[in-house]
């Protein structure tokens, strides 16, 4: 029991805390979704769920903080949104080292609550203190219909499996402020940069999946290999995802490129594209929009059964196992 | 705005935030009290709460984890308590320094469960990342019965002030811990070592207070004086408080002599005792103990007209006014 946390690795550190979880009347699911499901008022569920952002592990330290208060909320609601809900009321806890301008934090006070707000849900509480370096925690709740609500577990062998948007990016804009050097047109690097600094929660196409379309749904943080092995595990499926149909952008090709990576690469292992990736049996191959909201989406892969893994397709048809490496958190 | 955070104090720091908080259906009373106050289950309202901890400044990182995953979790449900409420379901949010042994995380994580479980309550998620200091988020719900609710407004002119139990012990303990070579029983040390070390959040008694006995109430974290103007600015009250009143047990007046300190002081301005303050118009002069739930109180003071300001009550019957000096979190 003397190993370094570095050993556990993220499912270890969820194992461990869900052994710690204890039932409760109202507690209808709890860790290893993206957020806990409870009950609520008549026909509706609460969502619960918290996310935290460090400087030097999640952000850089020069980051505008307006941007990075919009973030902290935005990963919070894409959580809900990935469970078909809308957020509705926040705690935010900051650390803050001695020194910070009253500026910083109010700036970053501004972007979390209008980021709230853009989804109608609001700051409510929270905790300032004292910390060696800028962190950022939020707390958020949400509420979903009864009917509505979007596991990870309920994919079905035969679904198809789909992202919205486009995957890769926000990795693509990470490698651009990583390596000023590289040559893109400005527009290509603007575009990327803000795709990882100011990321979307897709609640709008959450809500509509939540409408008898997904089976099962994740939403984008660790990287598509890592978060399409959460939600297979949770809906006891294997999965074939075929790289020639990932929905990846001449701008992220752009950057491969300039970087000598390989953008299938991105795709698959980036993270923080805050995408929603999802299971359905209604919908048609290839690349369309949800008739409701007007999301994007990609048909990517099948959902195959347990025993068969999790595999990609290769352009060349062969499959081979995809690797599960998601973001480490340690 | 290039102020440092200092210079805008913990009161500067919750009006820049509450100017940040948006009205929505639903919300009954936010930014301002122990926790906020959201519409519930029909009869009842919901709290939300979060406080955060960090190593080296709200503990010494020698702490014992177990000790310290429960007092995590029970500055939050003290929150809860002060408000009449029971605690339900928490998210915690850790920040962990690399090469943290497993061993110690899983400590934290079964102290915050298992006084979670003490009351009733359940972890339902969270989330772990890397941090340069190992910090503790919670964020807690709560629920209470309409009727029974307690803000920190309320208090009216002529009602007395109450704490449960004694104050000034977790300073006592503090001040033992800094300063090992102080001279005192091992019985007093390690009893005043636990008080700071092991706070019992005052449920049981939130609860009875909530049956028609305080009319405002809210959770010693930063010390009398300061809870106290916070308690009274929200009431829009001036208070009395009769020093030879305070509850001061032997074992701090023995602390303080040995450090040359006022007891009076210790009771005053130390924090972390977590007991309750509140003010009611039906309780006699004196130490006693609430029926119900048998806890011990004390009357030290009354509520006056806010003009009158905040005063304290010298033992030669004179009064001074009494510094608005809670723990200072930056």
């Amino acid at each position: 029991m003397s190993r370094p946390i570095e050993e556990l690795g993220e499912f270890g550190l969820i194992e461990q805390l869900r052994r710690y979880q204890r039932g409760r009347p109202g507690l209808l699911a709890g860790i290893g979704d993206d957020a806990a499901v409870l009950a609520g008022p008549p026909g509706y569920r609460t969502l619960f769920t918290a996310d935290i952002l460090v400087e030097g592990v999640h952000f850089f330290p020069d980051t505008d903080p307006y941007a990075l208060g919009r973030k902290a909320m935005a990963v919070n609601v894409s959580d809900i949104a990935a469970m078909g809900g809308i957020p509705t009321f926040a705690t935010v806890g900051l650390g803050v080292p001695p020194g910070t301008s009253a500026d910083r934090i109010d700036r970053l006070y501004a972007g979390m609550s209008d980021e709230a707000a853009a989804f109608g849900a609001s700051i409510v509480g929270g905790d300032t203190v004292r910390a060696p370096v800028l962190f950022i925690s939020v707390a958020l709740l949400g509420e979903v219909e009864e009917q509505r609500l979007l596991l990870r577990k309920g994919a079905l062998v035969g679904d198809r499996i789909c992202v919205t948007h486009r995957i890769g990016e926000a990795a693509a804009g990470l490698l651009l402020l990583q390596r000023p050097d590289l040559q893109v047109p400005e527009d290509t690097r603007r575009r990327l940069v803000d795709r990882l600094l100011r990321p979307t929660p897709r609640v709008e196409a959450g809500r509509e999946l939540g409408l008898g379309i997904a089976t099962a749904a994740i939403d984008l943080s660790d990287g598509l290999a890592g978060d399409l092995y959460k939600l297979c595990a949770a809906s006891q499926v294997g999965a074939i995802i075929d790289l020639a149909a990932l929905p990846i952008s001449d701008d992220v090709r752009r950057v491969a490129e300039a970087a000598g990576v390989d953008p299938v690469e991105l795709a698959l292992r980036g993270g923080e594209d805050y995408e929603l990736l999802f299971t359905t049996s209604s919908l048609r191959e290839g690349s369309h929009v949800l008739p409701r909201s007007g999301t994007p989406y990609t048909v990517i892969g099948e959902v195959v059964d347990e025993w068969r893994g999790v595999h990609v397709r290769q352009p060349d048809g062969r499959l081979r196992p995809l690797e599960d490496s998601g973001f480490r958190h340690f």
